[in-house]
């Protein structure tokens, strides 16, 4: 028996895999819901209910099962767009705006949603906020090189900022890049997200932020009333 | 017998080693112009005319030569400034902003002139320009994974853009930190650097460009005149 949260992911998954069309590109997010789409999405490759189908993956997680359930990928070097991308969010506020980065993936993630001419975000009802980074921390990506510089930047622009540090590796996370993650919280949460994530990208170092800005199409999310799972297509404000 | 090149290269690299004092934290830059100051600096130290000097490098090149030379070395990470940081440039425009990059070493350039209190510039009087990117073009270091997206943006922007490619190596190049360069051209030139560095920097899979804007105290060029080679402090416009 899957627990409720477990049963709206599995909603907002397939809500968001109704939408998959024959000869798609899509951008395959990271993270537990996203897995979930993946995982429908080879189901339904493998019982022919959905042909030529190229995926372009947004990390090794997405990458690995894509390629475990026989989803034909492509790289992002090597396509020319990408028709549909659906990914998780850790935050999302009444403007559609995200804080994306939880699972470190961030930079791939960023650059599917920005290449995709339709972005899904499928989430639980839990990850809606009204002010974004009030909860959850920003994820910074940087150069190993830099972490000390830019962690220095953050803090003399208001925000705490650490390190991410791994579990079951000595020291800091790094990511598929090969780089780390600096996690920022700003006192009064994020006011102007698209002025920051110009700001955050213009420190030397910082390779990309999690706030996703304006990129985002289609919010699917889902919920519990009466014990009864649902998915809602969330109006922007 | 130096070329004259080489001895307003020379000439430069000596007056910027002038204003070295003991104690201090050096940030040291990378291309030819930066070797020789470098070399300076380190024959200074051997013969005790420089103490307790940190170096701190801004590539390969130049970790390579300072430990050869016996040039203490911290990283950016161990340190909590740069007294004086002192670094070629490909273009020097009126207002002291730069385009580096020539080298592919413009992340770790800018991570160095950005700590640092003090950033002196070392150029011949062929860098002078009056607008950037006219005749040099800009250095864009980029993701592998993402470098046909952020054409595709950079183009989109007016740009003509190409990826780097490498010599006594097949395909591109790659940087001292993994990654590629694209060289962008805009047709007019750089009218606003400032807008431009940030627009560039926001694209995802960007991890830095060659401009530098805001960041230049001093501009030390060498000049030939009358087959005199002397050095000239830069006024700023």
């Amino acid at each position: 028996m899957l627990s409720l949260q477990d049963q709206m992911k599995h909603a907002v998954a397939e809500a968001a895999v109704e939408q998959i069309r024959d000869g798609m590109i899509l951008g395959l997010g990271s993270g537990s819901t996203a897995a979930l789409m993946i995982k429908s999405l080879g189901k339904r490759i493998k019982n022919k209910e959905l042909r030529d189908i190229v995926g372009v993956t947004t990390s090794f997680q997405g990458e690995v099962l894509a390629a475990e359930l026989g989803i034909p990928l492509k790289s992002l070097n090597a396509i020319g767009h990408i028709d549909l991308a659906i990914d998780g969010a850790d935050e999302v506020d009444p403007n559609f705006q995200l804080i994306k980065g939880g699972g470190a993936c961030h930079v791939q993630e960023k650059l599917v949603a920005a290449r995709a001419n339709r972005f899904v975000v499928v989430v639980d009802s839990t990850k809606l906020v009204n002010r974004l980074n009030l909860a959850f921390l920003l994820p910074i990506e940087v150069l190993p090189g830099a972490w000390h510089q830019v962690k220095i930047e953050l803090e003399a622009m208001g925000a705490k900022a650490e390190l991410r540090m791994a579990q079951r590796k000595a020291g800091p996370i790094v990511t598929d890049q090969g780089n780390l993650i600096i996690d920022a919280s700003f006192k009064d949460g994020i006011i102007d997200p698209i002025n920051l994530e110009l700001q955050i990208n213009n420190i030397p170092g910082v390779l990309e932020n999690g706030l996703f800005v304006n990129l985002v199409d289609q919010v699917l999310v889902g919920e519990i009333n009466n014990d009864e799972v649902s998915v809602r297509d969330l109006v922007k404000a």
